[in-house]
């Protein structure tokens, strides 16, 4: 077996949960999902699908009806993107990694600004890549912020590709516009692919006109070396699904084709209309969503707040509250330690970075308010003892 | 864009079909997928979840249940296999690259038998692996065989991976145990991982004990370097799900979790749960698919042997019949004229390997056999003009 993949990280965040598993006391709030089923009308479409027997290969880059949705879809969010920009996939993490099979050989330069899923450093490590992390810096109030010069000074002329989350997970970092501009017209300038990672883009709480986060899709040109990817999982409930896209340069899309083709071959055709539905509904959907985890960060945000010793900030996208626990420098064992002696299920912080050691990442995506303040109750108890 | 992707090759199968898309006209037989919709209690299982909300994450191997259920089959088939030798996939070509991800770094050695399905020597190519084909040979009859010294001497000490697919995709070539072991033990001398690409093992033809083609587990101890590839596509008439699983050695399996998280994190629940309502009424589907695919390869094959010029032989695997047609050289161009000239969609040979050229694949999975009546007579027309 490759070394690399021998030595390759579980991600921390599964190996807590799996510590927790089976033990129906434990208030999880470790993985970035939701506890809603997905709405009874998405469930119904791919129903139907499957009544009508649409059980076969479809294209590579998915049902034209689905591209042509999502064109409109993204299009009323970013201005015009047409449908040959668009390549459907099986899931937002299948995205990422095809977007780095096409732009990324072994041994090449990649940068990528951390903490962040650790799926998105992962895979360039998969490809043999060399990768140079960039870290966010915690500020005094809690939140994390960018060095954008750091950053600049990082994508060299050898850098291939440029990875970005934001809003991001887990901080709730987000990018303005002048910072997106900034970015590209230096990635322009060294010949750096940009892999933005936007699929938290509609969870986003700050005054917008678009009601979506700042996205590089708004400052950059249709040819831009500039790969966009979303998902269906937080947007519209359907994290179990495996459904996303791919926004690219039309000359991008047949390469894309062929990738998906030898990675996958296709989504299914009753996900993908479910997938339609979704997004021909969004406002019946997403709106809400969005509301209730605004909510869900306004109600656990201020618990947090009030404990001593935490420091924390409200997200200003996402899903996630991102906090540090004083006295506990080790978020893992701390992570372990809540599950076992409080029936908490957190995500540790180093899951995202060497730099978030000490800091703890709770999904608030949660139905129920109460099971926040449940949560924050098991925390409190916890760290005065 | 990595040169090495712009540069792969768009699978020449789908090239035939783009330019027959949407003609009502033409009987298509180029894709490897029988014209059967799922059966209805294998959907309905699937229809079932989706109504109770099973629309979240679940393990990156996949649900307990169908790696017991998977385990359970390919015991019954092959001798005690473990359920955690066992990782579920989003379908065959995702286990594929997967295993490839796990055992092959850029620069690596890597020799395929060929022809063969395109997706596997992509593969290695879009993973920068050296790649070294080793040719069957065709024979007088129609049939191909594999010189066994010449595949010998092309897996060296520095191989690192050797690629069968054996009942094989296009030309119905299998493998005998006697076979199996010859390149198992030569394997075992270089240190070559075998990656054996079984999906076609149950549409077998030959007399045989368990009912299905002799498979490198009959052969293999559990910790040998060998990983399998299997898929719900054939034998359960699911292409259009994408669900696969992978037989690996025990210690490589936390391994493959770590890479299905960073590729496609987990197969859909209700994906799943159709896939264990099939392996569990196996009995209802396979055996009834495997004698129609008989009646079709033995209604097409005398028809096409009757037509001058034309060599073939019965495939004693897999659902294609492959034959050489005389003067008509050029496959693609062959296969291009037969969709526009005659409405008959094949597959051309040198989709397959530069050493098929002239040669033309037919998928016999076709539910009317008089369809494979009608198609060879279009084939006569259009070959007499």
């Amino acid at each position: 077996m490759r070394h690399s993949i021998l030595n390759l990280e579980e991600s921390k965040i599964r190996e807590v949960a799996n510590a927790g598993m089976g033990r129906s006391d434990v208030l999880a709030f470790w993985f970035g999902e939701s506890d809603e089923v997905t709405p009874d009308f998405i469930r119904q479409a791919a129903i139907e699908s499957l009544q009508q027997g649409e059980t076969f290969y479809s294209h590579n880059l998915g049902l034209p009806e689905l591209r042509e949705a999502v064109s409109r879809y993204m299009s009323d969010l970013h201005g015009p993107i047409a449908a040959d920009r668009i390549a459907v996939t099986s899931g937002g993490v299948s995205a990422l990694m095809l977007a780095m099979q096409m732009l990324v050989d072994a041994g090449d330069r990649v940068v990528a600004v951390t903490p962040v899923w650790p799926n998105l450093t992962a895979q360039p490590v998969i490809l043999g890549a060399e990768l140079h992390c960039v870290a966010l810096q915690p500020q005094a109030n809690g939140a994390w912020a960018l060095d954008m010069p750091q950053l600049l000074a990082a994508i060299t002329l050898d850098t291939k590709l440029l990875i970005l989350n934001a809003p991001n997970n887990p901080t709730g970092w987000t990018l303005t516009r002048v910072e997106q501009q900034t970015i590209l017209d230096h990635c322009r300038s060294t010949g750096t692919w940009v892999l933005a990672d936007e699929v938290y883009e509609r969870l986003y709480y700050e005054p917008s006109p678009n009601g979506c986060a700042p996205s590089f899709l708004d400052v950059a040109e249709p040819d831009d070396r500039l790969v966009v990817v979303h998902s269906f999982s937080k947007s519209f409930l359907m994290t179990g699904w495996r459904l996303g896209w791919l926004v690219m340069p039309a000359s991008a899309t047949p390469h894309m084709g062929k990738l998906i083709e030898f990675n996958t071959s296709c989504a299914s055709v009753f996900v993908q209309r479910a997938g339609i539905q979704a997004l021909q509904r969004t406002d019946e959907i997403t709106p809400r969503v969005v509301a209730h985890l605004k909510q869900c960060r306004d109600t656990l945000v201020p618990l947090l707040q009030a404990v001593p010793g935490i420091q924390v900030a409200p997200a200003k996208g996402g899903m996630y509250a991102f906090f540090k626990l004083e006295g506990h420098s080790d978020s893992l064992l701390t992570a372990k330690r809540l599950v076992a002696e409080a029936g908490l299920g957190l995500a540790p912080g180093n899951a995202f970075a060497p730099q978030a050691q000490g800091w703890l990442r709770w999904c608030f995506a949660s139905q129920n308010l109460q099971r926040l303040e449940h949560g924050v109750e098991r925390l409190k108890k916890w760290a005065i003892i």
